[in-house]
Parts: C-alpha cells; structure tokens; sequence
C-alpha cells in the first residue's frame, strides 16, 4: 500500500502559453525505497483519466516478480497538470475567484505536464532516473520529457504511444469535445456540468480503447433462438455504464482539459521536427504495440521505434485493443521485467 | 437526370413490433428503362443518412460504362422508411396529432424497412430483380430482402455490410444516441432539437467510416517549423465541418430512428439462426470488403461470404476505411461491372 501525497510548490509557474498559476499542487505516489546510490528510481507517466496510484490502473504491475517489483524499484507516479485526483487541475480553486477554475483554467501542453514532474522530481531528490515508463498518454510525457532531458534516464519504455497527436487521435478528442459541449449545462459552474456530455465522451473513448475486436468478443448478445428483438442489446447497456462509471470520478472541466493538452503534443515542434527530436535518444528503449490497438497503430508504433536510436520493438498480441496495455499484464511483464532486470 | 417520385401507399402499414402507421409515403428515384421482359431491374439499397438520389451519394455509378449504366439497367433506389428525404418518418405528419411524430415515432426494424421496399417493388409492377445492391446499411436492406424472397433475385450484391449488426457496430450506435441524448433540447418538438447532439454524433459516425489511416492521410496539419502550437488542427476543424453538414441535412429524430432500426438488423433472428438463414441463398452472390473498413472488417466480410453458398468475395484497397466504397468507384465499378453485365 502506498498513500497519496502531496508535494505544494508555493511559487508561481509559468506555463508554456505565457499564463502563470499562482501555485502547483502536485499529487504522488511512491512505492519501495530509493538506494542509497539512487539509481532505482523508475518513474510512471499515466494515461488520461488515471491518477497516481499505479496500483488502482495497472493491475499485477505492483507487485513481487513484476517489472514495477517495489524490492528492486523506487517507483514514483505523480497526478498530471490538469487533472482531477490532487494535482492543480481545473477543479482546484483560483485563488483571484475563491471558487473552482471549471472552464476558466488555462489551457496547457504537454510541455507543462512535464515540467510539473520535473518539479516533483527535484523535490524528492532524484536526479538520474533508471527508467522511465509511459503508457498512451503517459508515453506522451515520457516522450517529452526523455526529450528535454536525454542523458537523465538510463532507460526508456514507450507502451502503447507516440512521439506526435496524429489527425485521427485528435479526430477522436474533438469527436469528444463536440459531445461533451453538446451538453448544454457545459460552462455552468458546478462540479456536475455537462455530465450526460462526459457520459458520451468516454463511450466515445471506449470505442478507440477496445475497438472492433474487442467489443465483438466481449459485448455478444446472450444466444436467442425465438424471434425476439433484444429489448436492450448488451453493447448498449456496456457504453453507458463506462458513461457513468466515468462521470462518478471525473468532471468535464478536467477532461476537457486533459484533451486539449493531448492534442499539444509534439516532440519535435520548434526542435527541428520529430526525427531530430527523437535522434537525441540515446538510453536502451523498448517500445510495445498491441496488435489491435486502433488508436495508436502497430504501423505508427513500428514508426516511432524507427526514429529512436538503437529502439527496440515488442507487440502484445490481444484482441482487446489499446486497452491490452492495462489487460494483457502478464504478456507485458514479461517484455518489461525482462527489459529492466534483466539486461 | 432522375426526378424524386413518391408512392402513397393508403392503407394501414403493420409494423413488426404490432403497431400500424396510418398510410405510407415512400420517395424513389428511377433511371433506365424497364425491358419488356422485365428482367433489367437492378435496385440499390442506401446507406443510413442517404437517399433515393444515388447519384447524389454514389459518384460514378450511374453512368454509361458504370455497373448502374441506365443503358442497361432500370436502377430504383427507395429512401428507407424512417427516414426524412421524403418516406414516411419522424419529421411526417402524424394524423393523430396533426404535428410530425418526432420522438413519438414508432420504433422500427430492417425487416420494416424491407417490408415498404416490397410494396414499393409491387406497385412499380416489379416481379423479378435482376440485381439486390446494398451498400453499408444497404447491405443490411439487401439481405433481409434476399433472406424473405431468395428466389426474386437473379444476383445479389453486399458491399461493406454484414448480415447482423455486430455488438461494435452497435455499440458505435448507442454512442451516437448518447451524444444526441446529451443535448438537452432532445426531446423538444421542432426540427433542430438536438442538434449539437446531431452533430456531435456525426461525428463520432466519421470516425468509424474513415478510421485512423484516412485521418492520417487526410487531415495532417501543414508544416510548421517554428515552436508554435497550432491555434486550430485541421482534424478538429474536419469533425466540427462533417457535423455541421449533417445538421443542416438531417434531423436528430430521424437519426435516431435509423440507428435504432440499424440494431435491430439480424437475418438469422427466428429463422434458426444466420446459418440456416443465408443457407436459403442460391443466387450468384458478389461480398466486397474494404481492406481498412473497421466498421465491417475484412475478417467478417470474409465470415459472410462463408456463410452464403457459392458468394465470391473481393476487396477494395483503399486507406479510406469504410468510405471507400463510396470514393475507390473505380475498383469499385470494376468488379461490379464485371460481375453484373459480363458474366
């Protein structure tokens, strides 16, 4: 078990478009101890709506045996810019207000995110960082920041990510935002605005998460001989529950958000593009892609491990989509434990 | 050039669910000239928001040299019932009520939707069908019809469809329902309610008919050298147009009313099963896939043409997704011309 904590950066942080927060709240996790050469440090990026806990989202990564084994690392995961589990994110109040930013919060890249790891990392101590791990969007940061910092990692692993927003996954944000803005309580100033609109964002994510395959094995209708039209069809019934599970734990403030800093993303912007960006790499990468993920493609994954100096390339072979990074633990393990521990 | 005809059917149209619609407008198009031995009929099914214009929707078809050449074919296209370019839907009159059914409209199914294609066929004095073409949710129209007549039927034609609407396909439905539901002007009765919900699931529509290589291709960003984040991404401005376009075309309520009917689509349901149900089929049947169609994949088109006796299947390489049988008419043409008029 580990407990969320919260590291206050009391000065002003000026984000990349030029806006200044007053303040940065920033929410972490650990788990085991760093050494006293602190060369264990392996840092986690997480995906969209996922929090710092490593342990809630990615399941039998935690654990004895495992590549994120807390007796080997010192495994730290900090709560994105933006976001809404105790990092500064549009639900934390402004102070000039006295009440939540909800849709006043400043829009931010993904540079900001990282430059807020950065600011935790300096906190606790760490300077060299063994590995650095990124998932989807955590791969975003990871990307970014191994960028900005190349000779701070010894080791870079990229699941199921890339290097720039392609067209179709920022098709698939403003499909999204479109929902989400549909929804005419958006911009009312309460926790719960726009939350039918979320509701049909995430199902919106879902589809990209899981994908043709993934729905056709899972979301079948029970077996009907009479001629009965199913009164609800079981896909039906499995978009709204991801709908409302989401709406439970996010807001639309946040989401949207999250989003629009996605959509940022680029390594090689005002770096000369992104094959000179990614040239600077220089740490052992593995890069992972699962062979049906719709969002990022096992063609743009084998793109991305083009570009990397040395990169090496492995695929999860599922059925179940972008979602194989979280679902297809022990296949994944087994690239990674492999990669961290072992070479 | 084709004019739009209607057919008023004036008697009460039993629908499957057991509830009767008063009377039936059904809008069609013909081109051609009917043989006197009426045996040139060739009758395109549309997809979910076209019309009975097929040379609106489908360029390069009805053309001389094309598979729908008029010199050779009595084409007629009917729009679906449920839908609004002029058969009876949500937008018609309600005699009851003297206003359109909007949200009151009776929930309908693809066997429905065949149903009013028959009255139509019978009233036009068509007996034999040279040709069944359905494309998308045509397909849907084209099987059911083939499943309840297969002996009507000289040749069947099935382009991106499936003989049962997956639980992915349905789930990208209730998707779109979600979005449209989100918009809280759901439910008043004038013809722009929803609307932003309307656009919005369009598109999440665009999405799955493009797929993630035809936003790749077709909606990068121009290049850009400095470090400046793009004010507008032209993948966004894409989304918002493709919704906008549908709104001032389409209603919520009719939209609806399609995607509803679109799940209920199952040729096997009281027929033993899809097994038994395409058994039936004996025509020479043509399958045509898209290679990077992921609405209806290529892994089920070949399923389908498994399952129908004797179907040849053939694909269209294209990166354009599930539009590519609307924008590749060229292979398109080349194998259905071939199929229809030279063997």
């Amino acid at each position: 078990m580990s407990q969320l904590k919260v590291y206050h950066y009391p000065h002003p942080f000026e984000l990349e478009s030029g806006r200044i927060l007053p303040s940065l709240d920033i929410a972490y996790h650990t788990w085991g101890t760093l050494t006293s050469g602190r060369d264990n440090c392996v840092w986690v990026a997480h995906a969209l709506t996922a929090n710092s806990d490593v342990s809630d989202w990615w399941p039998h990564t935690i654990e004895a045996g495992r590549f994120l084994d807390p007796a080997k690392a010192f495994v730290v995961c900090a709560n994105i810019l933006g976001s809404c589990y105790g990092t500064t994110g549009p639900m934390s109040i402004n102070p000039a207000s006295g009440e939540p930013w909800y849709d006043t919060f400043p829009r931010l890249t993904m540079r900001d995110v990282v430059h807020a790891h950065r600011l935790l990392a300096d906190h606790l101590g760490i300077g060299r960082i063994y590995a650095l791990v990124g998932s989807s969007v955590g791969g975003f940061q990871a990307l970014e920041w191994a960028v900005q910092e190349p000779h701070r990692f010894d080791r870079l692993v990229l699941v199921a990510t890339d290097a720039k927003a392609s067209p179709w996954a920022i098709a698939v944000d403003e499909t999204q935002r479109m929902a989400i803005k549909a929804d005419s309580t958006w911009g009312e100033h309460h926790a719960d605005a726009a939350a039918r609109g979320l509701a049909a964002a995430r199902a919106i994510g879902m589809l990209t998460y899981r994908g043709p395959e993934g729905y056709n094995i899972s979301q079948q209708d029970p077996h009907c001989d009479n001629d009965t039209i199913p009164a609800v069809h079981r896909a039906c019934t499995y978009q709204q529950h991801q709908g409302d599970k989401l709406v439970r734990r996010f807001d639309a403030y946040s989401y949207v958000t999250i989003l629009d800093t996605f959509d940022t993303h680029d390594v090689g912007r005002g770096r000369g593009g992104l094959d000179n960006a990614l040239a600077c790499l220089s740490m052992p990468t593995v890069v992972v892609g699962i062979t049906t993920d719709i969002i990022f493609t096992v063609a743009e994954m084998k793109a991305l491990t083009a570009r990397i100096p040395g990169a090496i390339y492995h695929h999860i072979d599922s059925p179940l989509g972008h979602d194989g990074f979280l679902v297809e633990y022990d296949q994944l393990n087994s690239i990674l434990y492999n990669f961290l521990w072992q070479q």
